[in-house]
């Protein structure tokens, strides 16, 4: 639980509230590469080569771990543990998140499975479903709950985040049956746009469209 | 039919390969924007009604749309069918890509049956899978068809992108092997990184995890 501990001490950490929106966009990235430099055994690492993994300029790095309070030393690189619990604690890995998703289709059920959310300290606790014949099965030991059950559940339960992967014609008033909980925010990976929904609720959309449509423009543009 | 002649018409677009990455990373979101306001049977737009909507600045909105040819006229706003046009064009969605789907499991299933291929031009022909019980089954009237097969498929057949949802231990090895043949590119929804594939491909990577980590973020600094 090393890493647990580095999250849990008391240093404060620089300038926290004024990180822009674009450096808190890369910051999943950084995580990311951190995590394989960790698994790596590496211990520190300079701008320089952290900018070679990644395809950022090092100047650019050298600004946003700034940002959070990751001074590297000059000729001596950063602290790839230290750099990696400042940005766990900023994307909330070590607050123990718990999530439920809402629908038990093949998506639903692939992420059930995935080892994502467990990597990423997120707990998921329930699914939720229509299908009568499903209910009480599990996928990946988590519980299949009816649908009917989510209000009940999710006024019983501490409940962060709930993952739609219900059909789009559902979406819209599944998501507001959500921001009437006390649950704080929706992983979106209905094609449905949720601007509409009323509350105090935090959406994220997976537009796999969008990343499909960026690998299109690539090949259709390829060789030109 | 009417986009489609509106697509091979044979008219020249503006600066077309000047288009920046950022603007070309916006590309997608004005796609699914339009897509919506033709839905609607709108014919004209502002550029100050679709900054509301998409939530850029309007001044974004003219400068990115200028780019490929968008000219809207003052006081008069943007012909939607137009830059409809002009954006698939520019996004390959009139090129009639055809993608297989390499593995059969959950997600490659919920792919299979996404209609957001069919919406976006996209033809998937055949999904491959190592385990024979699958083998010959069909998802959504796709074929399931053994792994082995693939590279004698990919010669025989013209595929311009692979989509990658087979166990991360194994993606590496497959992006290879995919990017030995003629196809184009690979949709990368495995978390394996794929920087280390030798050849012409493109990679255009899905990461979930970073989503979720944005997710995480916002509710773990919500009320901050």
């Amino acid at each position: 639980m090393k890493d647990k501990e580095i999250l849990n001490s008391n240093e404060d950490y620089a300038i926290k509230e004024n990180i822009s929106p674009a450096v808190i966009k890369r910051l999943p990235r950084y995580f990311r590469y951190l995590r394989i430099l960790m698994r790596e055994g590496k211990t520190r690492i300079s701008s320089a080569e952290l900018s070679k993994r990644m395809n950022i300029t090092a100047s650019q790095i050298r600004q946003d771990l700034n940002c959070f309070g990751g001074f590297g030393q000059q000729g001596y690189g950063y602290n790839v543990s230290y750099l990696y619990a400042r940005i766990c604690e900023l994307l909330g890995v070590g607050a123990g998140l718990q999530a439920v998703i809402i629908g038990a289709g093949n998506l639903g059920r692939a992420l059930a499975k995935n080892e994502m959310f467990e990597k990423r300290g997120v707990d998921v606790v329930a699914i939720f479903d229509n299908n009568p014949e499903l209910v009480g099965q599990k996928v990946n030991e988590i519980p299949i709950i009816h649908i009917d059950e989510f209000e009940r559940y999710a006024a019983t339960h501490t409940i962060d985040m709930a993952v739609l992967t219900l059909p789009k014609e559902y979406a819209l008033e599944m998501a507001q049956r959500i921001a009437d909980t006390d649950i704080s925010g929706i992983w979106n990976f209905t094609s449905q746009e949720l601007d509409s929904v009323e509350g105090d609720i935090i959406v994220e959309n997976v537009h796999l469209g969008d990343s499909l449509m960026t690998l299109n423009y690539l090949i259709a543009n390829k060789d030109k």
